[in-house]
Order: structure tokens, then C-alpha cells, then sequence
């Protein structure tokens, strides 16, 4: 399962094209936060993305869990939000899907969002 | 639907709690917060009562979605959870379910909770 690390100077419809690109690709993607701040962006992408992936015959819906990790040496608790199709579809079976290329350039911006610090 | 508000000052176990047991009586609920703090306890409360309701026989997601609301005359973008069982399953359709009452005291505190400034 990708993670892709969301922080609070994330932008959210940067996030939202590159979690649409890695659902369309994958089925699913886990989002994880560190902070209200990071919360915030990550949610307001999943918002979004469900929007992008409408057309694509998909339910978005997303999942969240607690998650114990470590940053400096130090114990934080971070938020995962687990996000794909309601029914677990991967877009690939589904014949309305949006034969659109993923956004290649979102996905880059962030890979580049590994400050978790949110 | 029932619209729970949560403030950054809602404790998550008694948003939990509520969640909960509106979820068990309704099958759905809706959480609706204004600001990242405010935000950051309504998924907390989402994370927590997925645990409750697992031993119903409930998989808890959320749907996140923009809303356009008004505080004291000024326009204002709040975020609403749609927090459902996965199937969009009724509780009392579930043979596993668990008989507890719903915390009728958790409701209560929610009920409190009109700031949905955060």
C-alpha cells in the first residue's frame, strides 16, 4: 500500500490529484498525518479526490486509524486515513473507468512531502 | 440525518460515544466542524468509534465532504463527515449485533456542543 505523507503546508488539490493518480493505479492509498494542521489538508484532499474519481464510476470513502511511529527518535501518534472504493473495486474492472494517465506531476510534488511534522 | 458538531474543545471519546450510538439507532451519522482543531477531533472520534462498532458487526467508513455554511451573518466552508457502515448497513439488520443501549449520556454531552467554531 502507498503512504503518501501529508503535511500542514501540503496543498490540497495538489494532494488530491496524486492520491486520485495512485488510487486509479493501485485501488487504494493510505494518507498519513502528524498534527490538526497536516489533518486538515489530507481531508480536505480526500474531498477533492473523491470528486476526481467520480468520473471514474468510483465511491471514495476513507478510513481512519491511529498509528504509533517515531520522528527524531521520538514517539508521535499519527493519523492514517486509509482511502479507496467503497466496495474495494480496483478502477482497472470497473468499464466506465476514466482512461485518463495519472498526474504524473502531482505525484512528484509529493513524493517530494516527507516533512510529517504537521 | 443526525448533524453532531464538534468544536476543537469536544473531547473524541464522548464524540465517540455519541457517534456511536446515533450510528446504532439511524445507521448513519453526520459530523460537521469548522477549523483543523475542530477537525482533528471529529476523525479522532471516527477513528475511536470504529472500535465500538466493529463488535456490531459494523466497518465504519467516513465521506468527507465541502459544505457552504453561515456563523453570526459571515459565509463560512465547514467540513461534514458522513460516517456510515461500509454496506450502508442498518444495525438492526445485523445479527451480531451488540445489544448495549446507546450512551445516552455521551448524546447528551454532544448535544451541548453548538460551537462549531474551531
Amino acid at each position: 500500500m502507498e503512504v503518501l505523507k501529508v503535511s500542514s503546508k501540503s496543498n490540497p488539490n495538489s494532494c488530491a490529484g496524486a492520491l486520485a493518480g495512485v488510487i486509479r493505479h493501485h485501488g487504494a492509498a493510505e494518507l498519513q498525518v502528524v498534527g490538526a494542521g497536516a489533518l486538515n489538508q489530507a481531508v480536505k484532499a480526500v474531498a477533492i479526490a473523491r470528486g476526481f474519481l467520480a468520473s471514474s464510476g468510483l465511491d471514495v470513502v476513507c478510513v481512519p486509524m491511529f498509528a504509533d511511529i517515531e520522528i527524531d527518535g521520538q514517539s508521535r501518534t499519527a493519523i492514517r486515513l486509509l482511502v479507496e472504493d467503497r466496495d474495494r473495486r480496483h478502477p482497472a474492472t470497473i468499464d466506465v473507468r476514466d482512461s485518463a494517465p495519472a498526474p504524473v506531476a502531482a505525484l512528484t510534488d509529493v513524493a517530494a512531502l516527507t516533512d510529517v511534522a504537521g
